[in-house]
């Protein structure tokens, strides 16, 4: 009996995995079909992707086409109203807690962009200063300067300004924005945020005071500049599913407050060079790929630090191949590179020992060094003004026709 | 032991007195010791009287004099720093949940009208519509609309609008005042906020997010078109000794921010017709004075509802004189008959029995009827212009000169 408990606590250790907004971690890998159960979200299948296309008449995303975004909930209704000639906003955001950012935080915009593209409708970027300075060892002046920062990064993933309001919470200070804040507030206990959000007695009472803040962007009215009259909008929310949380409590007091539930389509995590075991760390610069990285430093990681599937010699690699379920090489590739004849190529190759790791690493070298370089230009371009302008509380340039179909 | 325990709990439930921000009740009269002792302010003595009528060269507040405003912190160092040519600046508040204010509820303005004209300093009036809509079963519409006339009770009052600023939470949105917000809310932990203000787990989290809002009026950052430059003021607070809580979390947090901690100048409550019991219920009409309460309203209330402590035969009356402990027109004459003389005149014919409660009566209605009717007039030249005028975002004229003595 003692060692059958003993091998079933150690089996529910094995299997263990920690995901909330400030904590993304698992004994091996992810199991996402675990977190979508626990969850209660849906997986994005293959009908909506083909569905997307037909309404889109796009190709789907890479990130469609290869699985990074893989769970949602209530798409297939956005897209419903799409197709009834309802059209509806997007809103993602990011907590500015460091100046550079790795491609893991480019996932969310990039996607985003493709959306924003494909469906024209308007997008809200939310930059969670404020939960940033609540969370981390930062001061306010500095959450506010990397918010700053941030938007320079954000705004180079290319998004249409006269599409997008990106907004700092510290400095969009708005009633209508705070009125939402209030009437989520008043419709969650505390017990409540616990249970989501795992709050103790100890964190102090900015923390359960923040949800609400993250929750209201769902909310057309918390932006009476860009929806004035247009309260009954939907809200399709792009984000990494570690998200999921402050958005299952949004949903569960959206019909009360009036508003459509906001929809959501999640991605998995980006991971570390090290290998799949969660998402990767500020904390250690060789565990990522950042946008500021050079072309020497991309080359040294990828060699250095990307854990390979491929086997320990060339003569056992030739015979056995590589293992690719925990090549990081081939993950990189699967997020980043387009061509979906050559990936195949590249996988059946490097599966069946053909190909091996060196080579497959000299090509997600080009992939990621193209990308950042591509970046990094955009980046270089985007000035002071752009930032204020896509920051600037303003109506956007014919709403009424982005909003109809 | 059984009858001893009995009996001592019996003692303790008679003593027991409840006094927070959303409760004031006891067993018996409130015991304004024991609540000193309990939150740790101090005793406002006739020292500190006499020394406040010296510095200002004008008579004590009625107020003051009779011990109605009774409790302090640190008062003595606002009055120090006046002294050495440092001024300060004043805060008060209302949480704006009935639409007719009752005379309990002018106390705190009357005598922070005093205080301001005395001292020549600026003055910031807070309206809580917010705080109103998250404990009390209202919209933040109609908060907003209680708060708008609540204002023009206050500004009835008579304040300098060269020298207040009223604002409510709701529509004073400002990034300063949010930063201050957070830097509190980042200090106190839930278990620090249970401990003062005894949310439970079943309360929503707008209760646990609202004590900073009603702390960062303490600071004169939160104000930069009124202190810029300024961050140094000291705060004065004069309130009711239930808000005691939100300024004991306040001045704990307030010297780990870099500020002054605020000082208080706190009062007893204004007792309600049936007796001394708590403060007045606004749903009890004939428990209180309105200030809309007609001049035959007042006569009525103040006949048939005032408790006297006079006796039940006039012969009685006579031979043993009034209870001038338990006496309602003798506490409201207290507080709102200027006349000393004429005070200690009324208070020694009455408690020996020459003058009856009938008399007392007369003279309380004639005091409340002036009273009420020159608020009622004030009020209604109140136009909506100048409640704009108060709540415009604004620097007040001459704020130096206001500024340095």
């Amino acid at each position: 009996m003692a060692a059958s408990t003993e091998s079933e606590k150690k089996q529910e250790e094995e299997t263990e995995q920690v995901v909330n907004p400030w904590e993304v971690s698992a004994k091996g890998k992810i199991d996402y079909d675990k977190l979508i159960d626990r969850f209660g979200c849906q997986r994005l299948d293959d009908n909506l992707v083909s569905r997307l296309h037909r309404l889109t008449s796009r190709p789907p995303h890479v990130f469609l086409r290869r699985g990074v975004f893989f769970a949602h909930r209530d798409f297939a209704e956005i897209l419903d109203a799409y197709e009834r000639g309802d059209k509806f906003y997007l809103y993602t955001g990011r907590g500015p807690s460091s100046e550079a950012l790795h491609l893991g935080h480019l996932i969310p915009f990039m996607f985003t962009k493709y959306l924003q593209e494909v469906f024209k409708v308007p997008l809200v970027i939310q930059l969670t200063d404020d939960e940033k300075f609540l969370w981390k060892n930062l001061t306010i002046e500095e959450c506010q300067r990397l918010a700053r920062e941030n938007a320079k990064d954000i705004i180079a993933c290319g998004f249409d300004i006269s599409k997008t309001f990106i907004f700092s919470d510290i400095s969009y200070q708005c009633s209508s924005f705070y009125k939402n804040v209030l009437e989520v507030a008043k419709r969650v206990t505390y017990n409540q945020a616990v249970g989501i959000f795992g709050f103790t007695g100890e964190d102090h009472i900015g923390k359960v005071s923040f949800p609400p803040v993250q929750a209201v962007p769902s909310f057309p009215s918390s932006f009476p500049h860009l929806f004035s009259g247009k309260e009954n909008l939907r809200c399709l929310i792009p984000c990494a599913i570690d998200q999921d949380p402050y958005f299952r409590m949004t949903r569960d007091v959206a019909p009360r407050m009036g508003y459509h539930k906001p929809a959501l389509i999640e991605s998995s995590f980006f991971p570390a060079l090290q290998g799949e075991t969660g998402k990767m760390s500020a904390s250690d610069p060789n565990s990522a790929i950042y946008v500021t990285d050079s072309a020497k430093d991309i080359k040294n990681k990828v060699n250095k630090h990307a854990f390979s599937g491929g086997q320990d010699s060339i003569e056992k690699h030739r015979q056995l191949g590589a293992n690719l379920e925990v090549d990081i090489p081939i993950k990189y590739l699967t997020f980043f590179l387009d061509d979906d004849v050559e990936l195949e190529h590249i996988k059946k190759e490097y599966g069946e020992g053909r190909m091996l790791t060196g080579e497959v690493k000299q090509r997600l070298i080009q992939v990621l060094t193209e990308l950042v370089e591509r970046h990094r230009r955009a980046r270089a371009s985007v000035t002071e003004e752009m930032v204020d302008a896509f920051m600037a509380i303003r109506p956007l340039p014919h709403m009424h026709e982005l909003l109809s179909v």
